[in-house]
């Protein structure tokens, strides 16, 4: 069953980035294309019939299977990234982190009117980053089609903040 | 052809990241899944009788088509990325750049001795990412088997720099 398979892969790692914190490493994943596939081919199939047009991947782990995903569906791959990144006419939005902010941009001509767009990244955790990614959805006119993670650290209760935007929030493991 | 493509969809920024340079923006590409194949495609064909073991992407845009590489030729991608950002044992090189120094990191388990590894990014511009990318594989006691990159700028001579690690050093476009 993927979602084992996908446990058994990630690596705890210990007190990282800070002391208390068990991370959830996904980088052994990448050591296995057939996982990879599979992982790429649960993403393509869940969001398949919903009119995707285009996929966001936020920077950085988010562009792995973010880009992969959208090529598998033969879609637009749009790149979100932190502030001061992108090349040519942006548009920002800043949010609050646990301690301080972060803002992150996308540039202007990505999304068309009405797009249905799927926002990717790797670890959904207090949601911040990805509701900030359908902030910049909205500001381009597009609609968020909905949500896909790899990791979802469900006592955080991203989703909650995520719900409003998209009913349709993915996650291939919980924890 | 895919060189004449790759260039017609290139986006040309003036003065970015600073005055005085004029940025190659890559990101339009990604809009083009059937562009994005064919990069793909010309790269695995160029390695695929090099008996790669494994591919580096180098954060962020290197994960890119790094990872698709990986994954077309159905080996292990690993993440080289700026320092701090991975979990886990890391070992590190820093390097020069034009102004202060830079430092990228990968994980201590990613590279079994004498596998012969890829290393990808999107850009050839002075080399200095590449190189250290290079000495990183060396300190694992791997082999580094080519350079693949979608855009190489030829007037600042990276490619100098990078020849005494391998010869093959395969850019699809050239300024």
């Amino acid at each position: 069953m993927l979602q084992q398979k996908i446990q058994e892969t990630i690596r705890n790692v210990q007190d990282f980035p800070k002391p208390g914190i068990l991370f959830k490493d996904i980088t052994p994943i990448f050591h296995n294309q057939t996982l990879c596939n599979e992982i790429i081919d649960e993403f393509a199939k869940h969001f398949s019939t919903k009119n995707i047009n285009a996929v966001i991947g936020v920077e950085s782990r988010g562009f792995l299977f973010g880009f992969a995903l959208a090529n598998k569906l033969n879609i637009p791959f749009i790149l979100v990234r932190k502030a001061g990144k992108l090349p040519f006419k942006t548009m920002a939005y800043e949010y609050d982190l646990e301690y301080g902010r972060a803002k992150i941009e996308m540039q202007v001509d990505e999304i068309q009117k009405d797009w249905n767009v799927l926002i990717h990244d790797d670890l959904l955790a207090t949601g911040g980053t990805a509701e900030a990614a359908a902030k910049l959805v909205s500001m381009q006119e597009g609609k968020v089609a909905g949500f896909a993670f790899v990791v979802e650290l469900e006592f955080l209760q991203g989703k909650e903040r995520l719900k409003r935007y998209s009913e349709n929030i993915f996650s291939l493991v919980k924890y």
